[in-house]
C-alpha cells in the first residue's frame, strides 16, 4: 500500500536523523522522489527540516518539495539557504510558485534575486509578480507550447521536438495568430493523427475555452472542472495569449478553497494555523471569538431582564442549555448546507427563497419533534403542563428561526457578493443563541405568568 | 466573464421554457456545450428538464449531462426516457458513470439494459459492477493505451492512429509484458521526440505510480495530486492493468470529500440533502441532533442540581450562554483545524501530543484574555469580586477544556481509524457545554459559599 509505504520511509528518516547518519540519509534522499521527499518534509521539525536540506543537492528536486510545502516553513527554511542556492531553487520551480515566494521577501532581497536569476526565468517572474496572487494572472504559467495557425502538423511536431522542453504539460498546443492571439487549440494526439502536411487552422479546435488574466482563481479552477481540461489558456483583455494553468493547480485551488470555507465556517481564521506558532494562531483565532463573546453578553442583557421571574422558578434556567444547543446545531446544519451548496453549485443564487422556504419547513418538522420529545421530559421531571409546554413551544420557535437565519444570511450575503462562508459560522450561531434565550423567557414567562 | 454568460444562458433558457419555445431551445440547446447545459439543468426544475431533455437528441452529449448532476435527479430523468435512447445514453458515458447508474436500478431493469448495451460496453459495465464504488476499481475507466514492451515508437504512433479512439485521456501509454503486467510507462511527447526505430522498453519510464483495484478513492485521489500526474494506471494484485483513473475524477472526488467532511461535522448527514425532499432531508437530519438533545438535557440535570443556590442569586444563570458559547466556539475551532489539518496531511497522527498541547496553550491563552474581558463585564454589572472572579474562572475552564477535547477527539478517532469528521461536530460541542456548565456551577457556588 501507498500510504504504508510512506509511513515506512517517514520512520526510516527520522531514524536516521536522530542517529545523525548524514551518509545513508544523503543515499535515501537521492533516490526517493520528490512528493514522497514533501511528506518526509511535512511529518519532521523544522530544525530537521534544515538538517535534511543540508544533504539535498539537487535544487529541482528542492524546488519541488518547496513547491509542497506551507509558505511560512519555506520562507523560513530559505534564510538558511546560500543566495546562490536560493536563485538555482527558484529557477527550477515553476515561475507561479517562485512569484509567490519572491513576492514575500524584502524588495532588498527579491530585486538581488531577481538580478541573479538567469534572464529568461526572472523576466517570467516579474512578469507574474504584476497580476494579483490569486487571479487566474497569478497562478498561471508563462511556459505553453503556441504555434502559428500556418503551420504544418508536421512542422508542428518537429518544433516540440526542439523546443519547448520545458513545458509542464504538452498536451494542449495553443493556436495563436501572427499577433499572438489565441484563435484555437489543438492536441498532440491530433498531429500524430492527422496528415502531416494539413495546416494547423485546417483541423484546430476554434472554440476554445480561455479565462482572462484578472478572473479569481476559484472561478478557473471551476472553469477547468466543468470541461474536463486538463489546462486552461489565459488571455489578457486584447486576447492575446500569456500562460496557461493547468489542472495540478487546480486541485490545489479546490483543496485549498475548501480548507478555507471550513475554517471561516468554523471562525478560524482563514488560513491554516496549525502550522503557525502558538502566538500567531492566538494572535488569529482571537478576533473570530469576539463575535460570540458580544453575542454571550448580550443574553446576559436579556436574561437579566428576567431576574424577577427568576427568582420565582430558578429551575427556568435549567432549559437554557438545551434550547440554545438545539437552535445553534440546527442553524449550523442549515448554513453549512447552503454554503457548501453555493460553493459547489449545487444551490444557485436565484433559489433564495425556494431554498429558505424548504429549510424554515425542516426546521418546522425538527422543532415538532424535539420540542414535543423535550417538553415531555420537563413535564415528567417537574410535572408542571404549562412549564412543559413553554419549553416546548420554545424549542419549536427557536429550531424554526435557526433554520431560517441559517439559510437566509448567507443566501442573502451571496447575493450582495460577500463571501458566504466568511460570514455564516460565529456570527449566524450568535443571532441564533440571542433569539432562542429571547424567545424561550418571553414565552415562558407570558405562560407561566411570572 | 464566463460566469455572467452562464447566468445570460439560464436566463434565455428559463425564459424560452416559459414561452415554450420548442424550436428555439432546441436552436440554443444544439449549439451549447454538454458543461454549460449541465449548469442549465442544476438551475432548473425537474419537470423543466424533463422538457429540455425531450429536446435533445444527442445521446453523447446527454450523457456528459448525465455526469454532472446528482444521481437522485438522474435516476428520475431516466424513468422518463425509453429503453432504446437510455440505452445509447449508457453506451455514450463514461464506463464508470454508467456503472454507477446501472448499479442503482433494479436488478430486472440493469439485466435488461445490459442485455441491449453493445456487448463491448456491457462488459466493461460489467467488470466496474464487481468493484465498490468507492474504490480505485469503482471509479477507473478500463479505456487506456496500452503497448507491448518491444513495439518500436514508430509502431506506438501507428497504433494510436488506427486504435484507441476512444481513449478519454490519450497523454500516457502504459507499457506491458507479455501476461499483461504494467513494467513501465511513456507518454506521447516522448514518442514524437524520439528516433521512430527505438523499442519502448529502451526509453519507457519504468518507475510507474500505480494504484491497487481497492484502494480507497481518497487515497487514489490523494496519489494523482502528490505526483501532480494526469492519470494513474489501476493493477489487480498481480500487477496486471486493469483501468486508469484520470485526474478529472480526481477533481470531483477531492470536492465530494471536502463536502462530506464539511457537511460531517456540522453534523448534517454525509449526504448532500439539500437536493433531496423535505422529509427526506429531515430523517437524514434527525439522528445528528439527537445528541445535542440529549447534551442538552444532561445540561439540564446538572443545572437542576444547583437549584438552591439558583434560588439564592437568580442571576447566575445570566452567564450560562457566554460560557457555553465561548467554549464551544473554541472548541469548534480547534476540532475544525484538527480535521481539516488531519484530511490534508498537514497534521500528521503521529503528532497527537504536540498538537493537543498546543491547542490546549492556545485555549488557556484565550480563555485567559476572554475570561478577564467578561469578568470585567461581571464586574461592572453586578459589583460583586467573587461572582466576576466565579465567571473569569469558568470562562478560562471552558475555553481550555474546550480546546483540549477539542483537538484530542479527532486525534485519537483518527488513530483508531475512526472518521474524525463525523466524530467530531455536535459530539464534540456537546460533551463541552456539559463541561462547561457543570465548571461554571461547580466553580461559582464554591466561590461564593451558596
Amino acid at each position: 500500500m501507498q500510504s504504508d509505504r510512506n509511513k515506512i520511509l517517514i520512520e526510516s528518516i527520522k531514524r536516521l536523523l536522530r542517529r545523525d547518519a548524514a551518509h545513508n540519509l544523503r543515499k535515501i534522499l537521492d533516490k526517493t522522489h520528490a512528493a514522497d521527499l514533501t511528506l518526509v518534509f511535512r511529518a519532521v521539525s523544522q530544525s530537521n527540516r534544515k538538517q535534511l536540506l543540508d544533504l539535498l543537492d539537487d535544487p529541482e528536486k528542492i524546488g519541488a518539495i518547496f513547491s509542497g510545502l506551507d509558505e511560512d516553513t519555506v520562507l523560513d527554511l530559505m534564510e538558511h539557504i546560500a543566495e546562490d542556492d536560493l536563485v538555482a531553487i527558484l529557477e527550477e520551480m515553476p515561475s507561479d510558485d517562485a512569484a509567490d515566494l519572491i513576492s514575500q521577501l524584502s524588495e532588498e532581497k527579491s530585486d538581488l534575486i531577481l538580478e541573479k536569476m538567469k534572464q529568461e526565468d526572472s523576466d517570467e517572474v516579474e512578469d507574474l509578480l504584476h497580476y494579483d496572487e490569486d487571479t487566474a494572472g497569478g497562478i498561471m504559467v508563462p511556459e505553453f507550447i503556441a504555434v502559428s495557425e500556418d503551420s504544418t502538423a508536421k512542422q508542428a511536431i518537429e518544433s516540440l521536438q526542439k523546443e519547448h522542453l520545458d513545458v509542464e504539460m504538452p498536451f494542449y498546443l495553443y493556436v495563436v495568430d501572427d499577433y499572438g492571439k489565441l484563435v484555437g487549440v489543438s492536441s498532440l494526439r491530433q498531429l500524430v493523427v492527422v496528415h502531416p502536411n494539413k495546416q494547423l487552422k485546417d483541423f484546430m479546435t476554434t472554440e476554445v475555452v480561455s479565462v482572462r488574466t484578472d478572473m479569481d482563481q476559484e472561478e478557473v479552477a471551476k472553469v477547468v472542472a466543468r470541461y474536463d481540461i486538463l489546462a486552461v489558456p489565459v488571455v489578457d483583455e486584447t486576447n492575446k495569449l500569456m500562460g496557461i494553468v493547468t489542472v495540478d493547480d487546480v486541485i490545489d485551488i479546490f483543496r485549498m478553497e475548501a480548507t478555507e470555507d471550513i475554517l471561516k465556517m468554523a471562525g478560524a481564521g482563514e488560513e491554516f494555523v496549525e502550522t503557525k506558532s502558538i502566538m500567531k494562531s492566538t494572535r488569529i483565532r482571537l478576533p473570530w471569538l469576539f463575535a460570540s463573546c458580544v453575542g454571550g453578553l448580550m443574553a446576559f442583557l436579556i436574561i437579566g431582564q428576567f431576574e424577577q421571574s427568576l427568582a420565582q422558578l430558578a429551575y427556568l434556567a435549567a432549559f437554557i442549555p438545551v434550547i440554545m444547543g438545539m437552535g445553534g446545531n440546527i442553524g449550523t446544519q442549515s448554513s453549512t448546507i447552503v454554503v457548501r451548496g453555493l460553493a459547489t453549485g449545487r444551490i444557485a443564487i436565484t433559489d433564495m427563497w425556494a431554498v429558505v422556504l424548504k429549510e424554515l419547513s425542516i426546521g418546522a418538522i425538527l422543532g415538532i419533534v424535539y420540542g414535543v420529545l423535550i417538553g415531555f421530559f420537563a413535564h415528567v421531571s417537574y410535572g408542571m403542563g404549562a412549564l412543559a409546554f413553554s419549553v416546548s413551544l420554545s424549542v419549536l420557535c427557536s429550531m424554526s428561526v435557526a433554520a431560517l437565519v441559517g439559510s437566509l444570511v448567507p443566501m442573502f450575503f451571496a447575493r450582495v457578493n460577500i463571501d458566504p462562508a466568511v460570514a455564516t459560522g460565529p456570527f449566524v450561531t450568535t443571532a441564533i443563541d440571542i433569539i432562542s434565550v429571547y424567545f424561550y423567557f418571553k414565552i415562558a414567562t407570558t405562560l407561566l405568568g411570572i
